[in-house]
């Protein structure tokens, strides 16, 4: 819809064939285009046919540049709990990116360890928008919340084992997060965070 | 935390008496207050003691004025389903207002109508945010987000019936939204979407 | 029961050779037959005994005919949301195909990009009954059961991932449509949307 | 939306004097219009305007009637299992009848006496729709299911008390009904049913 | 505990190797052995160990016969509804034939053909105890629960896709049947109802 | 159905008048009639009609007994966990006692005070059915059905909060328990339970 | 069990009259005596009865004194995060000092807030065992337990609305705390945790 | 945190290699590691690089060792009921003395034969902490619970099926537990539970 804004091709239960088959429709209207969830079996098959794509690869996703995007000073904090749950934090970051914004990446600063994410705190409450990504119980969307005053898009993980519920546990801690200002996007959904997030950090801006 | 924003009081589950002696201890600080699920009673009763707390019936909001707010022209539009959903929709934009917002109201454009929602449309895509508010399937958050490409706040309620669950069914339907750039908040929250909203609308304007 | 009416085998969960072990003793009345859930593997298996037997593979569905049926010229119209809810919106149309209905198919026309469905809103209109096929939220159900004054049945599909559980988010959507005159089948149910839509499509008409 | 459809009101969670309120607006364009899910208390004020405004206690609904309906042969059947489940069953009835469908009773035919629905078979099946209200285990949408071919429409009731679950139990039973040809919808929806059977019954008839 | 009952090994998540393991350990006291969820790869290894080891394999149970056992007239009837509950059905008839019942089968009498149920109805009622088997909605329980006067034992199985949830659907109809007298054993486990039928066929005989 | 079982009326969502209506249509036939979850003053009305008419307080059952019945000396033994759960398990006893069964009462056996259930194991497990009733976790039927070799009837009641989730948790441990041989009926059904109990105990035995 | 443990009456459920019986017959073991969730009208009876029985009102807890407790200095720290968790913080508080331990209260230290919680942390640290008292998101437990080296018992509070689902969501979060170290109880259960605390506070100490 | 506690790697969803880096800079600091739901093949890689490094099948924990650590004669009790629960038992068992404690396993103890569980009951009593791990129903912890005045740390397993929802059915009853003193982590968090009660046995004793 918006202007500058690329095609996005989801490939989650998608064979690599039919992916290509959509890129390659795409690219007949010379536009950027990303694909989420892309394996690197897909990812070959697409460098076939365009061979300057670029496989993010903790992010799972392709991304074919055709247009270049003004990218202001004015920044995207993302922010994550654990190791495991830094894909889905790198498909926040590499889709914001990828529209066109700044991206600052503060990983590993879960709860358990509150004092690495205050050593981190200044850039954090700098950012225009903040997306908070976490698995198990998710409470460090509560703890941001809390310690900002910038929107904060909470993305659950379906990191955890147990009653982690395949994120239904962190999802709920974000949903009931007892810091005003906290949106929330589906489990694992990294890619709408990061669009949610770019559409707020445009705001107020010319384009 | 953010300069010029009120207290906010939380007044379900508190007593009348409980609301007037945080009332009281607040306004020792001469801020503005606001509080929100707050009973016609318990209006009464501020009111005894404050005697210009204005109450926002259908918000089921008080509010005690004691700073002016510089209020901007960019705007959050609120789109609601259904009439029994106007409480939480009002909660959301008197909260929003209160908070130094203009607000835009689009009421009862729920998807089982759908050409009255298009005749609002203009009003919807020139806002700076969007606070969609939907019980019983939620919908109108998918259909607002494939419409606009602004930030929008989805706010499920618990109108509804059956296997409504207390809108639950509007929650999942919101954050399974097929439209991008939809942030969701817990059940019934209006105070929470305005809040979010206002946090969003005042990006890029100094304050 | 019906006369005219095919046999149908539940394929998933049973092996090639159990499947070709009914339909030999199926074929001993004569009988149309339809075989659903079929994976290509059943289809080779099934065409060596019976070479003239059909596979609709994207409604992973083996037709063997062997008695004609009449089809008027009042159609059944299957709705789909996206790419991924195919498979079903196929069985449900193959389905009353092979029942003797004439079906009409408008695929791809989810909400989040609503000005695709009022581009074919007159086929659909034009129809006797709609099935709507979608997942993740299935919000499309209640957008059609809003546009039409004819029965709707509505299928969830199991298409999404995190909180869409399976088909458990689109299934709730549909089941508290704000618009009036839908009935829901089980998630993914394509067969007994078609076979539903069928009794439907031929009432009023002496068969 | 189709002419001749009366107006309908959901009363629940609306005091008298709201439920006044729109019934007065609706009357401006003579139209028939239904109130359902009425309490007494409602009717003796609607009806302090409306002098001729009926109630039917049982199915709680208050018809107001403006402009004759035609009422063809063909019927719908109304099945219901338990004398608990008679509210919603009358809810269907009365709302189909209003709606200008004659409709045939058939109570109390619950499973565990499985030979009083036998003794009522013949009337079942040579209706043209049948709806099929159960609580508890709903089994009976299955029994019926597979006795006719014609197009049933279950609607599971709240009637039960522990694993009934408020009408899940009801529900998922007739979500995965063995029997063909079943759709279902949400819990206690008596005017669903009997609006979706009337948009059955109506069609390939003249209107 | 009771004299004369085999002893039982739950196969499912032990290795061929374990299981021979235990196998033998039981042995040394001459007793019956019965291993159910046994796969035919486990089987082969514990023959070549007790070469007169028997397998039942649509019940997946390897049975070790040291003692004779006194079987009476009075049988337990073990009915059935679809032939994907088959192998939970024949759990429970090894298992109480392996205990020292006498079992009568009456399979594939599901309620979507209930003329094939009242076919085999005597057979059904002259049992001592019923065992009833059923998957999708398990609408079965109820109705033969309505038909007969002796005790009944319920068996859900996980058969059916989408809301049947693995057998939860299933489970909840018969929880709540209409008719009196069901107890209720876990999902798919055959083995416990065919040791409840037993205990409960052994009454009132001296052994 | 079975020769000399009283007519039972379930009174629990009917009024007064209603249950006494359905009272005098039943005397018609000079049967044995009880009346579960009756209240107090159901019972006044009741024995305004039917003198005679006796009311178990703690069972909330009222019993009219117009012929005599036989009761043998093998019994039911009712065994139960804390004070809160006597309602249910005197429900089944009174049930059982109606229908012609010798009962004993074991309450206040739960397994945190494991010692008091020792001290009764005798009469448990001479009974020929014992009927375990539990709230909160419901441990008691695991341990029972682990010390006796006699069918067990297990009733969760929806004793407990939090967690015990109105009796799932108790159902659920008693669905998965340990010890073969245990049947469940639906939360709180003392009836059901009582009803299962009289049918297994008159087994075997002429009547 | 443990000498010099009071005896325990769970009050929810019973009437005062029923309590006052209890207390009566506990009374001539001359032990200590608590009731928890008692009211004051429980209070008002049993006070008639035992004049010197104290009620602690905050904690719903009547106490009555026979022996002296030796309280020993190493304490419990009670951490509550909102004002509407203070009754369950007091129910532990109370139920801890009752058994004879000393207690120390922080209370108001929510996540929402961190540095209120910064500011007690030293009293928190130095405790022997700590008790979380949360509801709404529950993300307390998991800082505390990132911060302190001591057993923590996490209690979730049914406090928040919507999603919180009556303290669901706080149990989750606690459950899947990435903080090692914590172990939960049911959900409001304040007597169950303070019980739990004392015994491990007595640990290492003759007594 | 606390001196002498090992670092922990929880290896579930790592490669091998991503381990081995882990390990690799771990050992820069000289301490004692533990790798948890560690597979054989990554015990093999980790070897190569630290020789020395100890594999615990059951537990499936590798432990690498550099400094002492003073182990006491008080202890922790490690109950379990079935077999399939062992690997359960193991990891919290080795945790448990991989910190420093000595542990006393009760293995096989479970309600249905629960004369083993008295035969052990002194060992369980002389215990300082008791730790009980148990599936399916999971009643063994209210039983220990009941018998001992002690903490107790009951660890659900996912070990069942049906109806045991991977490990809610113990969970809930754990929580529900009827005895005192009881607290709960989350299914199949054996670590979890070495930690806590390694946290608990050494309170009161100088380090
Ligand atoms: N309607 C509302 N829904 C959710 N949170 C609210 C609402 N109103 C106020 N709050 C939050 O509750 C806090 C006050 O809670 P309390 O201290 O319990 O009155 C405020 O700081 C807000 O963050
Ligand atoms: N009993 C009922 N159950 C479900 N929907 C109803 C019922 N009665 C009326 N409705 C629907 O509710 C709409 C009116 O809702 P409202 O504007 O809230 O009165 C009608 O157009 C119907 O589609
Ligand atoms: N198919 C089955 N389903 C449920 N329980 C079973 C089954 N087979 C055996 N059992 C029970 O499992 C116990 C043996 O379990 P195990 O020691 O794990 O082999 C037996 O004593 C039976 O009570
Ligand atoms: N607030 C509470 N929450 C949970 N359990 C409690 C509570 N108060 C008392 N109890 C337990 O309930 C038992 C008494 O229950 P009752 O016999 O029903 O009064 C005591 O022995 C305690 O173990
Ligand atoms: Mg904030
Ligand atoms: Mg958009
Ligand atoms: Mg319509
Ligand atoms: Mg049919
Ligand atoms: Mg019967
Ligand atoms: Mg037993
Ligand atoms: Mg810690
Ligand atoms: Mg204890």
């Amino acid at each position: 819809l918006r202007t500058g804004y690329p095609e996005a091709i989801f490939c989650q239960g998608k064979t690599p064939e039919q992916v290509v088959a959509i890129v390659e429709k795409m690219m007949r209207s010379n536009t950027n285009i990303m694909a989420t969830r892309a394996s690197q079996e897909t990812y070959e098959l697409v460098k076939q046919m365009v061979p300057d794509a670029v496989y993010h690869e903790a992010a799972r996703i392709i991304v074919i540049k055709r247009k270049e995007l003004v990218v202001r000073d004015h920044y995207i904090a993302v922010v994550s709990a654990g190791t495991a749950d830094i894909p889905v934090a790198e498909e926040a970051a590499v889709t914001a990116e990828t529209i066109g914004n700044r991206v600052e990446r503060i990983y590993d600063v879960g709860v358990a360890g509150i004092h690495r994410l205050f050593a981190r705190l200044d850039l954090i409450r700098a950012a225009n928008v903040i997306i908070v990504v976490a698995g198990m119980e998710g409470a460090l969307a509560s703890v941001v919340g809390g310690l900002v005053d910038k929107p904060v898009i909470a993305v659950p993980t379906s990191v955890g084992y147990g009653t982690s519920f395949g994120g239904i546990s962190a999802l709920l801690t974000m949903l009931n997060s007892c810091a005003s200002g906290v949106g929330v996007v589906n489990i694992d959904n990294g890619f709408g965070a990061g669009y949610l997030a770019s559409n707020i950090n445009k705001l107020g801006y010319a384009e």
